[in-house]
């Protein structure tokens, strides 16, 4: 391509309100433009990029033996009022009443559609199993849209339904969707994880997110520094340690700690590390019908943080994870939130493992301004029970047994799930098994987001000059700036043969053939901000030695590259398209 | 592709809600299935074919240098109550409101946004001329959805805009969309016509409609037997004739009509033939402001039919035309509308070029069971002014001056449009010409329905058997039938080589596997419905003398071809993907 005769709009500045560094960049590349909140157009160089990832996504799809099919965005409210999503959905949803009032919305998502045509096209356990996958607009009407099409509320979504007759099929097809998202983010060039992640509401037995790792992630993924393990960390297990708890060592006494309430003031006033101190929280427990409200206090180290996730799945709790106000507290117990301790407490104690395996600890007397030291379980309290209910940090052994854990921060671009028989059975979708009975199929889900992937892409690989992408995703994969092209008709020359020459090799070249009126420093800034990997500069200084300057975006380094070596040297660092 | 592996659920009895043959088609081809009224999912074996369509949309787009974008479907109203089509445009506009009560809608077109995009990023004529293409989901919601996705409310559609700094500029581009199309049309390997189009309310100079013959074709297209003339019905000029007018023979008679209403009874009344008589047509005149009702009396030959569009197009009458009332016909000229004739007639007279060239003529007497006979030009009445006011028939000459008129019948795909400045001047999309002053931009624009070529196709090509896919867009090229292959292991080893080795030389094939349970009858008759153009059967028999048997979709003529000159045999008749 020509960038004289391309809209490559690239700003100089950076747009005020593009917060991440991949938002910013994609403006600033003229990779998109914003066309209301939530909603992007998709410029030349920034659709490239994504037709790329988007021709990745399906080459694996397909190799995988999905099929591929393509359902309306637009989609009739009856089938959402099947499975009761049309009002648990909530705003996200988009709304749409046709010219005959009928009630509509944009889809954000697929299943009850393909649950409708599997319960048409699919009769027999014989024809499956079945995966069937789209790449396909989506619609989510979030309430705050922001970070660019990281966070759209139109984006591009590759999403994948599967149907089997039993459990053991629908783990296979997972088994076989884990492997194709793993060649998908390794052939896309991206540093991702592939993490344990927790089911939420829908249940479902299996779940894993893939998270490209990034500094600016807005999640944290837990995984270990000596095996695959990888987990949300709002579903990282964190184990009971396996060594006997230290023995008691000091008396159990009663300090007066005035004017402190927080585990940080506490700390600071006796001289002791968090680590020596519990935190008590309490919470609303788990009642039958029409019983008072109980409550429950859940004991975790003061340097921990509570997993709220965790303690919302302990039956002796609600769910979700209500806190006691402060007047319950002071009911039930007698003392302000800050001085709260499981000494004494009339209330079911559940203790984190961590907790459980201190000795002379320190924590509030349940008496307001004062703090006890030298605590110890067993001989001065007892708990309920132990439990894993906080958040697991770095250095901890890693739950599968190898290795400690590191914490990186990751954004979500795929997501793989056992859905189990939710909407097969909601909607009726069953097939007559090998005794001729109908059975609900089971499900699974898996998604990518490939607008996503791409924002993603740019927040893991890129410096301050702008926007260095892995081969494959690059909108081009050369760029050859000749300078002062229309000043020298030996760069000139050179230039235009060079281009049609690695065109027909089948690389992807953006010549910068602007004129005289955009400096070489533009055009060198402008191919890193748009962060082509590899860049061949045409000057005449060179061509005098019949050489031309090679240099790869991420590195410094320029290498003299003899005219006649040129495609040699180049088919060992860039692979054809 | 494994037919037992793949979902192509083939119908034997046609759906009784589908009307035209390709609705029919793709439903019993297990192409696509209905969602809702207008909304359909392209099951994996439509789905190949219409990515097949997009694909050489896209490759010929991209060589005639227009760069690819991708709009939002959603747009925000405030720029279509820019161009105040916000309101003009109808119930066929999916309006919505999204969470914030803002008004939105499901883009049916995006000229309003490519024009924001383009007064934002386009500022000097240097950056002229540039033509933007996105291939994108649509949506327009028809009142009454029909013929499947022919015209599905929402569909996929291939809409271009190019900005010019003139009008010279912007004809230069149209020729390349022209010549663009046309590569493309060709390589679908289409029957189809480019003909001049009407360029209705929009206004704009030129525009060309691309349409696909097929006999259940909406529109009628008259086009020369000896020319590249082809124009819409209601475009086609008809000429004056250059023969001088025949000469009167006959005297003036009025005789009495009773029961005569019609130009069928007064030609069976009179045995005379309809292109003797004269058809008077009374509508409403255009007229200033405050000015009472004018009436206008037009004049075609009893065999013709008025072309409303170009009687409205006539400065004298009202646009859209309007007919008067029979109580505006009895009180201007006297009788009911059926006893109408040009002689006597206080209103201006409009007479078209074939009525105006006849002589002794049969016209109403303007008085109730009355008919003239003899009637003849200038000795009998004087008209106003002659106007090419019919719709053009098979036989007239070419208004090209080339040949005769054919009329063929069309379903239209594609549209080309010089759109001029309506959208730049209401949106201000200007840029800097020569010498530095802002100019509103030339814009072009063009359509192709994708999603309706794939039906226009099948409208064209199929027989009773089903469809016959053109090469470049069958969903497979070709077809494997083993015969019996779960019992011979010869049939089985043989097609699953073929099957590898096809595969690997680059052909889309498509293997019926399946069991003995689907007879070879039923076999045969899917891959003639599926519309496979290239079949190739295996069987025992054949396989004794070394012989696989080949043949077209379109014939009925078997080969026997053995199998080791198959892949020569094969290069010769099917290309390469």
């Amino acid at each position: 391509m020509r960038l004289s005769q391309y809209l490559a709009p690239t700003l100089k500045e950076t747009p005020t309100d593009a917060v991440v560094i991949s938002h910013q960049l994609m403006l600033r590349a003229g990779m998109i433009r914003k066309l209301a909140s939530g909603l992007y157009t998709w410029l030349p160089l920034g659709l490239r990029t994504l037709r790329k990832v988007e021709r990745i996504v399906r080459e694996e799809m397909d190799r995988s033996g999905a099929q591929e099919v393509l359902m309306p965005a637009v989609q009739p409210a009856e089938l959402w009022q099947e499975t009761a999503r049309w009002d648990k959905f909530g705003p996200e949803l988009l709304r749409i009443q046709d010219r005959h009032q009928r009630d509509f919305c944009v889809g954000p998502t697929h299943e009850e559609v393909i649950t409708d045509i599997a319960r048409n096209e699919l009769n027999s356990y014989k024809q499956l199993p079945v995966n069937f996958y789209q790449i396909q607009t989506k619609f989510r009407d979030e309430t705050r849209p922001r970070f660019g099409v990281m966070r759209a509320r139109e984006f591009l979504m590759k999403d994948a339904y599967s149907f089997h007759i039993s459990s053991e099929s629908l783990q296979a097809t997972y088994q076989v969707m884990y492997d194709t998202y793993s060649r998908i983010f390794d052939r896309l060039g991206l540093d991702y994880r592939a993490v344990l992640a927790d089911t939420g509401s829908i249940g479902g037995s299996a779940s894993h997110e893939f998270h490209v790792l990034a500094k600016s992630g807005e999640d944290a993924i837990a995984f270990s520094d000596s095996s695959e393990y990888a987990a949300n960390i709002e579903k990282a297990e964190t184990l009971p340690s396996t060594e006997s708890c230290p023995t008691a060592s000091q008396e159990l006494k009663k300090v007066a700690t005035p004017e402190v309430h927080t585990i940080d003031q506490l700390c600071q006033f006796l001289s002791v590390e968090a680590s020596q101190t519990l935190k008590t929280l309490i919470v609303v427990g788990q009642t039958e019908e029409n019983e008072p409200v109980k409550l429950v206090a859940l004991v975790i180290r003061g340097d921990h943080e509570l997993n709220e996730i965790k303690a919302s799945h302990l039956p002796e709790v609600t769910s979700p994870l209500t806190f006691a106000t402060d007047e319950q507290i002071k009911q039930v117990v007698g003392c302000e939130p800050g001085s709260l301790g499981p000494i004494g407490l009339s209330i079911p104690v559940i203790v984190d493992y961590s907790a459980a395996h201190l000795a002379d600890f320190i924590c509030g007397a349940n008496e307001n301004g004062f703090h006890l030291t030298g605590a110890n379980w067993e001989r001065d309290c007892q708990y309920t029970q132990t439990a894993d209910l906080r958040n697991i940090i770095e250095g901890d052994p890693s739950p599968c047994g190898k290795g400690h854990i590191n914490i990186k921060r990751g954004i979500e671009v795929g997501h793989i799930f056992q859905l189990g028989d939710k909407y097969s059975e909601s909607m009726g979708a069953t097939v007559l098994n090998e005794n001729g009975k109908a059975v609900a199929m089971k499900m699974g889900c898996y998604g990518i987001g490939v607008s996503r992937v791409v924002a993603a892409a740019i927040e893991q690989n890129h410096d301050e000059n702008g926007i260095i992408w892995p081969d494959a995703i690059a909108p081009f994969q050369l760029g050859l700036i000749p300078l002062n092209m229309d000043r020298s008709d030996a760069v000139k020359n050179t230039a235009e043969q060079l281009y049609q020459q690695l065109q027909q090799a089948g690389y992807d070249v953006l010549l910068d053939d602007r004129d005289r009126k955009t400096s070489p420093g533009v055009k060198f800034a402008d191919m890193e901000l748009v962060g082509i990997p590899h860049r061949l500069v045409i000057g005449d200084r060179g061509l005098e030695k019949g050489i031309i300057e090679y240099k790869h975006r991420a590195s410094d380094e320029k290498i003299e590259v003899p005219l006649g070596e040129l495609m040699t040297f180049l088919s060992g660092k860039v692979s054809i398209k």
